[in-house]
């Protein structure tokens, strides 16, 4: 199944929630990209981040095997450099191969209360 | 009206939230799909479930009826086998007739609050 | 701006919550319709309800006004008949001239937690 | 990369939540768009903002630089006017260049909770 997917998405609303309240690591606050490679290689996904004030920091090299998905925390990414929590910004995501996207924010800013939200990523 | 949707669609961002609190099962957690089949034929729905760290497993079959919708818990899928709580996964539904699918999370790991997101699944 | 939309959405995942927590109607939870109509037309918009284990009802009949948008709680909708809460059910959503329609939930089943969930209908 | 998303872009369920709870600006209740341009020129995106009641009011100017996003609470626009706070409204987004539009919900009228929702925009 070659051919399951876009090369390239797009996020545009990125926001690391800070700081976090409850347990750690399930009640942590984070962005995630949820990446599903349905091809029979390899996907070596490339992520720029953009920002409001700033030129674009990437790419970010994230591996998602042949047959796999993966769920990916923006907190988690530190090469080229660390996304700075409570900071605005967005995603460009592209992968030589046909893969899908999906964004997904959990936010526990707030104590006793759970902020969840998600969408599919833009596929350009 | 046999063109309504398509055969193909994809859910990246899967994970059943593990434990629960509240009364079950109003307030159980768990990952949903759902499905519309607006053709006047049954629609054999079948499942694959992608892992981070394993091959897909599948299919899951999922009859829905014509003219008719299903909403179906992932929590609920166990043949060929159940699906673990809090294991990221992902989706890929297929139909022999278009229907259309939406993903829904209800996250109630937080005593006293409600974790909830929805997205349209990935048309492919 | 004739052709901004489409005319025919769908939603696979309606689900009225019931019992609701909190002052009325501010709290009240609901499946709510979001149409915007850019067109210089009304848009008859009519909305058929898919269920489970029953044939369609519909039409549902919501006018939308030439550059409006309207905003409707399935629970409002009465005629042909009620949509029973707390029952699964899915929409389509057919208008004359192009829409866009977006679907929203407000979930105060659980007594001082707020669920909140959005989605863009599908486009057929 | 100058074709990276659309021109055009629709949010049918704009609703700015009020009142809030909790501190100020991190638990305001906001509706926000969130942009993110690509291109290598500015976007002087144009928001023109839809009623239920009224007739559309707009453009609401917003420049996003050349490789940058931004996120803009809508409670924030007041050029021509104000959008009233608990007012259904709905947007439509255009930009001279591709962009693409998330729109982002913050609900804090329930004291301790937090509603959050997210989708992308409409690309017409």
């Amino acid at each position: 199944m070659p051919d399951i997917g876009r090369r390239v998405w797009v996020i545009p609303g990125g926001r690391i929630p800070f700081p976090a309240h409850g347990a750690e690591p399930e009640f942590a606050g984070f962005d995630q990209l949820c990446v599903l490679n349905a091809t029979d290689e390899t996907a070596e996904v490339r992520v720029d981040v953009y920002y409001e004030d700033a030129e674009p920091v990437g790419p970010y090299l994230i591996p998602v095997g042949a047959r796999r998905i993966r769920q990916v925390r923006l907190n988690d990414l530190i090469d080229p450099e660390a996304i700075r929590l409570d900071r605005p910004y967005g995603c460009l995501v592209r992968s030589p191969v046909p893969v899908v996207v999906q964004f997904l924010r959990q936010d526990t800013r707030l104590p006793g209360a759970l902020g969840l939200a998600t969408t599919l990523a833009y596929p350009a």
